[in-house]
């Protein structure tokens, strides 16, 4: 996209035991843990190059403290912040040195209450792999052990309005969107800043919510091999290996101690710019969320933080 | 990209038996014949949804007519229009109707002697799977059945100059490089427009000369399937599956009945504008193309077209 | 095993609509129609060389006629029979023309009810890829097309009984058992007269009932496949891909159209006569049949034909 | 099989550098080291329950001491000597204590000069997963991590008297040949007494030479991570991933650190004793033996041990 938005760059994670989640998003997930501040612990993913993607920071509640974006140039950021601030939202200034190896960030509230930061400097620390004659991965993985962050998923109330601010004002692309049968209500929208199927996507729900944030495998294979550490470590598995008939993926779901949800997801497709929206209808919503079982399971739909 | 390129969007090749040529992409890659006209035969992948991305020309040696990178829109292209010329290409106009479906496009000579397009117009007409709750696959894939057309790679003399072009002109990013041990030559340049890892490669060789299309593939079983099939129907396989270390994907390479080489390529990274471009020196070359082998093979650098 | 019983044969199932079985069978499982008598239809897997291994027989209501092994030779079935009328089972012969293809069998009744047929002779007709210069798999497969049938499951009240019945008198090896917590009661048994995990098991619950049949496929992506083509069919798929804890193997399961469960079975270790049985605790039970969702769902229990 | 033979239960082979072929064995294919004695390293697999299947041997050059198969019982051992005895072959007794965990073993040569040991008694130390409730895997594999030792290939001049003796002496089943194309002279023979598609095979060539030791790993994914480790380790492989026409299997070539060839080998079909032999004509070899290539390369013909 043209946009300047380069990628989901940060998942700012509240948790309740601090100790007890960094063991799990090190272990079990298998994020290097990178640094620590009064508050935070910051983690990245081994194909990651930038210093963190996941930060946890201790709360008494669980939940997303925002989602950052990671802006191409501070050109490209200042007509984003204006055509922000055009749309009605009130940036504030996260300075330099509020979370480690970040620089400055602009911060605002979306439309559905979730917050949001876009920001252009973050330090860059590389993989262990280098880009030297890199191996294609690094020795001693542990866990899932997922490339990256792939993509966060939130409800809110309002997804027209939310669909419209990303689409018009961020310039995203909506890749997919689940309509009410009549065609008149969005019941979920999927967005993307990238070739990715999503990077961000909403379903209709309470607003300030946080659904789950998506780790990236690289295939089926690892999808089952998640599962597999998931069912050794004692982790909650909530939805268990399946397809996606959005978007494709191949995914698992399940929980954090802190009951923030968690995804390995797969595969799924390249989009593009001129990529035609696909639509769901909500008698389809089953298929498209699950596509084997083909109907929603109760917990997906209510266990939000 | 903001570059306004949103992907490689289409190959003509030259093949000495158009019949034999069609019933090769059509029965064993599993490209689907979308049309004709007096000198060639276009065709498409099952996940791509513009008219055509593979042409077959009727000619009297093969290789490659030209690559097509497709464009946002008129005014992204009239801002690369200008800088190619600034460059110092001569721009000539394709008319609309020259091909089947396609509109007007604008073609140059890169300093490597290739032709290449850009275009914003080519006939929709999207898939078997649709835009309305669409299943994951359609019925009846044939062959090898990629996904799409992914990337092509050249032979050039001066890579310097080729990915400066690529990279400043048309804002490419370049993802990675194979330069000798002294760091003096380029000998290999992988140049993306979008979040994969290329979407056009050069290796050091004669200039206008065609080393490979390659086509995508879903993942490493796709490409063992792909593999059988290549050897049920006899058609040589010139590398059997192995990884690359450059772009990490998995492949096979083989050659359709003219002798153009042809890939199946699965997997490979995620790039961005600010992944920090890859170095091979040219003693690891062999690990960089063959992960596995580790060492180039003759027919590898000798077979262009 | 030196019992002389080479493998599970076939399994004759009662289905309601024989016209609508035989479409589900052949174009979403994707056996092969093999022959046709008054009453039944017989089908073989693309990777078995005998004549049929499902017979289907229309019938008022769903279930299991009968499983039938095959015998090495007349001499090794002379000794079961005697060993089985020692044990107290009633034998009766079916004359060779009873079924298409077939030569005689012998017939009792297990200690749970279920009938079990040992034979030594069937057509041998081979597979598509032959035994001279062979591909590795035939062209134009269609639907699941596993490899062959590769187990059923069955209830019973007894399973001690059935158990000992299986080892001391057939010579079958228990790969693995379930138990209540005191180890009192057996409640699930794991039987093998190969090298597989299980050719026959048995699961506490009503006599003369039918759990399932299992099919064999390649790998966990034939698994996604499997799902992928049932939910494309909109067949019902009450499992969703995941892994045994119990044979390790990876499995959907789903219903034939009157309700016959069926799996899709892939991996799975190999088992050797000094195999030291494993054991699963009730309290494990989730674990051992789900290991991802580590807890049983009601219908799996429930829905016996 | 019910000649009572249970499966290839051990190979023992020479190696140059102790010490240097642990580490390759241990690190590399991720073998466990189980004792040691003046002369030998003890490894097992860590899917496999019994003491050790793989003895090295410090010696001044490379190659097989011996292969030996684990027997069901006395009984059947005492009939097997006999029937070795009377095909000719003199048989010695290998006391208890000559290695680590193992009881007494008989020993003969074979017509190929090999030297095949059988036994009925090793030290059952089971696996780390245990049979209590077991995960599918344990924690902390390294390298390769194959299941087991699946089978070995050795050469001799006389295949088909080999053949008889495994056939006609110890009981194997034949699943596969190669012959001239005038069908007079067995150039491979592939010899199973499981239901796997082969325990051990012959290729003409010198006699008393080691070809390869075959290890299992789980599915073509572990295969290219087999790929991936050896590249990593800078170990040559000889042969990349690739399918086998013969036993249809998924495999990778390469050599221990004395020249020993090993291969880490994935799926192949089930065979029984009524499997129709598969023939494969000499001018067909090399598709017979590697499925995509579709010809033989020298050194896997020449390089024995």
């Amino acid at each position: 996209m043209d946009n300047g938005i380069v990628r989901i760059g940060r998942l700012e994670l509240r948790v309740m035991d601090l100790e007890q989640s960094v063991n799990y998003y090190t272990e079990v997930i298998g994020l290097e843990e990178m640094g620590r501040d009064a508050e935070r612990v910051y983690l990245k993913a081994w194909d990651e190059f930038d210093h963190h993607s996941i930060v946890l920071q201790q709360a008494d509640s669980p939940g997303m403290d925002h989602v950052a974006f990671k802006v191409k140039d501070v050109h490209a950021l200042e007509k984003l912040e204006k055509k922000i601030e055009t749309f009605g939202c009130t940036l504030t200034r996260v300075s330099r040195g509020t979370r480690l190896a970040e620089g400055e960030a602009v911060r605002f509230e979306l439309p559905t209450g979730h917050f949001v930061e876009l920001y252009t400097e973050i330090e860059l620390v590389g993989t262990k792999t280098g880009n030297l004659n890199p191996a294609p991965w690094p020795d001693n993985l542990r866990g899932i052990a997922p490339h990256r962050l792939d993509h966060a998923l939130l409800t809110g109330n309002d997804l027209e309005t939310a669909t419209r601010f990303f689409t018009e004002v961020l310039g995203f692309k909506q890749t997919e969107q689940i309509l009410t049968v009549d065609g008149e209500v969005m019941i979920g929208s999927f967005l993307s800043t990238t070739n990715k199927a999503h990077d961000l996507a909403f379903v209709k729900g309470p607003d300030k919510k946080f659904h789950h944030a998506g780790f990236y495998v690289d295939n089926w294979y690892e999808v089952l091999k998640a599962a597999d550490i998931l069912s050794k470590n004692k982790v909650t598995v909530e939805v268990t290996p399946t397809r996606h008939g959005i978007t494709r993926g191949q995914t698992i779901y399940f929980y954090d101690p802190s009951g923030n949800r968690n995804e390995a997801f797969a595969s799924g497709y390249l989009s593009y710019c001129d990529f035609p929206t696909i639509t769901w209808t909500e008698d389809q919503i089953g298929t498209g969320i699950f596509y084997h079982r083909r109907e929603l399971i109760e917990s997906f739909t209510k266990a939000l933080t």
